[in-house]
């Protein structure tokens, strides 16, 4: 604990993942009062065919 | 917010999602009284090796 | 399965979830093509103290 | 009811899922005192790129 | 990892969910071949209003 | 998108929420190279009766 959970589009490379995972660590350490150690991260890629808004799939949007 | 996410097993169409999310948004937005615009719905297609229902894999189930 | 999972601001009536749970299991029976035993809905209530929008609060929005 | 979620690192067998849902249904049974019919067990299977433990991705961890 | 979230009706005991934690772990580390420390667990707590199965609230099923 | 969904132990104030959102949301704008606008983040608050760690619940670790 803390255990962060992340949804955002597919696409992203390793080094963003990267990138990600010691900010949000860092973010979350701060606020939280807490060592890195605690903090687990898991990223979910996702199609735009799988993610909505408004009731319109993002692989719809223009 | 409201923000939705639905499991289901693999193997839709687009255009099922495409009806889903319209759906599912108009749903929410009736009973919650929210603009569509506030609802995100994220899909999770999952394989039949990855759910189980009563201890059995449903990619095990006759 | 399939399984939905609902975040939404608290203080909605039970009538409302009522009404959430019968119109979001029709529509997802509907893109989804299966019948409405299989469809289980969980809701969860949240404080505005524990959504953000674009890095505050709704707690804080004015 | 009770939905289980369980996120894991890929590369596990079919042989290990099946072993996992069905140990796994067993465990929640005798503890919470219901029927195995009533457990659903979703299994993610996650990267090694998508997983952070103390700001580190498990990919870069040596 | 692994990660467990477990969803379940609201009222069980703190010794109901010491079992539950005791007995789910050592079931993914037998299946999962990894050692407890790896495993954490979550338990969500729901009230019958806020579950719906076939699109009746579990507070509505007689 | 992208969603944000962090678990952690209960008893945090208001104030390290507001930080938790601001700080996790440039975070993820950072790395992900996205507006804050898109950046929704839920907090979900545990009781430690309600997580576990190698088998024991938080509640229970001296």
């Amino acid at each position: 604990m803390p255990i962060v959970q992340i949804d955002w589009v597919e696409g992203r490379s390793v080094e963003q993942k990267r990138e990600l995972a010691e900010k949000v660590t860092a973010a979350v350490c701060e606020a939280g009062k807490c060592p890195p150690e605690a903090v687990t991260i898991i990223i979910r890629d996702q199609a735009k065919t799988n993610i909505a808004k408004a009731g319109v799939l993002m692989a719809d949007r223009k």
